[in-house]
């Protein structure tokens, strides 16, 4: 009898759910609103009713435990916090309220911690003890697991790679970040740091493809696949700045292998390169044999077997 | 029945050892040569001779277990590898060897490891599951406990806290750290990093007690508390190096308390007031409930007691 568990990804608009099994299948993918559920109880019922649609059409299997991944997740009380991007006020015990509605052990988490453990268990770190993910979206968020758990430090908020501060190089300094501080690693090597560090490039007046487009992510992307020289400098800046700030982060922790996940590492090599020519550049030489890898389950259902691999994981732990 | 470990603290000189109880207390301390044993079977002769005198002495207790620790310590083998500065080439099987001699589990890790576990045993961060313990002497090193687990990652050797890069504040980039690489922490946040820092200082023609004299960490530390003008500069520009960088360590690992430990720390509030305040300016606001303290082994047997306590908490996790 396969075992499964219900991996419940929570976004500001919607929510993705589907029940994982240990080989890292999703059956019954579905979304339900989170934007439209104000009152976090009325989240709930919708998540309950989704379950059972799900567990029906699966053929009523037992599902050992239910993993949730969300922003502002503090992972010891099972609550979301003061979430800016979520429709709920203060603090809601999302864990104790799923439990109860649905009758099965949940779990909660960041995203990143998420996918840190959806990379060990189903995706790049198979078998590794010791592996850190970088998310580089939006912002840059990371999860690492150390000794076989996930760190979630004292606070719970353990890996805010994205607010390392960092010294550029290839660009000025002095970035103000969301968070209100200068120079955080978001501000260069986030999808957001990668457009602000192409419109610098192109305010210096080069030559580019990209000169008075509205200028995203994608088309960085598609202007360095056609050999635009502004854009792939703007990769190479991107990740040497990623890179430097990757070989401080393992000269700490030492991970057998580091992940690289989310828009960004949607673009390979170009961001694949850099990145790596800096961090072995930077890297203690005990370090070296790090590796440097495009996420595993860059082009899958990552956010919910993130949040699957979360509930087998603690499953495991409890048993 | 009190139980007691025992503890054995390896130097390139010297190799201090005790008995270590539950409440911290060291019986029968003692030294024995670390250079003048070029075999490493007969210094582990000589650790088992002084093992056995300090057991008598104590009215031979039951010893549960040997805690070592040393420099180029492998925690995952038990091994001591390549060790620059101590007798002995290649690789030590150091724990096999001594539990082998004296028939008693030891457990073998790196100072900064040690001074982790002590600190959490016997110091100032008793009940605390997750902290961090920073060594500021010759070089700079540090020690992670991590969900209640020291953290080793993949290689044995996280914690290489002194060869993150920094970008200096106050003294000119560009230092030549001994690793062979350019402006690690240990290079401006060392004892040896102040008094280059110092050097500089003076070196620019600035009035101190310290012009003409052979400057040295006790030099400055005098001079700074007589108020000499350029010390306390020179202990401002060490601190804040220092606070930059674990604002970001704290970013990554989120530990509830950081603990300065070792020459530097003998220094009190002039290297503590200068950190903190460069700490709390550069954090992300989520972590600034973060302790700093100098160790509370700062003027204790810590190396003995630090060992002690690996050998403590190994037994335990064992158990």
């Amino acid at each position: 009898m396969t075992d499964f568990v219900f991996g419940v990804d929570v976004g500001g608009t919607s929510t993705k759910v589907g029940l994982v099994d240990r080989e890292g299948t999703v059956h019954g993918e579905n979304r339900i609103s989170t934007a439209g559920h104000a009152d976090p109880a009325d989240f709930v019922a919708a998540l309950a009713e989704t379950f059972e649609a799900a567990r029906a059409a699966a053929g009523d299997p037992k599902v050992l435990g239910i993993g949730i991944g969300a922003p502002n997740a503090n992972p010891f009380r099972g609550t979301i916090e003061q979430a800016p991007n979520l429709p709920w006020k203060g603090t809601v015990e999302l864990c104790r309220m799923v439990t109860e509605a649905i009758g099965v052990p949940s779990f909660l988490t960041n995203d990143a911690n998420a996918a840190a453990l959806g990379e060990k268990i189903y995706g790049g770190g198979k078998g590794m003890t010791n592996l850190m993910v970088v998310t580089l979206g939006t912002g840059v968020g990371s999860g690492f697991v150390v000794g076989d758990q996930l760190m979630h430090g004292h606070t719970g908020f353990a890996g805010e790679l994205g607010h390392v501060t960092v010294a550029p190089k290839g660009v000025a300094p002095g970035r103000v970040c969301g968070c209100g501080r200068i120079d955080c690693l978001e501000t260069y090597s986030s999808v957001t740091g990668h457009v602000r560090t192409a419109q610098e490039l192109l305010a210096r007046g080069l030559e580019s493809s990209l000169q008075g487009q509205d200028v995203h992510g994608e088309a960085i992307h598609q202007a360095a696949l056609n050999g635009d020289a502004l854009a792939l400098e703007c990769y190479r800046i991107t990740g040497t700045i990623l890179g430097r700030a990757l070989a401080n982060t393992v000269a700490i922790t030492s991970p057998e292998a580091v992940f690289l996940f989310g828009g960004l590492a949607g673009s390979g090599d170009l961001i694949l390169d850099p990145t790596l020519a800096a961090l072995e550049a930077s890297m203690l030489p005990i370090f070296r044999g790090v590796r440097l890898e495009i996420s595993q389950l860059q082009d899958r259902n990552a956010a919910i077997l993130g949040s699957g691999a979360l509930a087998f994981h603690q499953l495991e732990q409890g048993a």
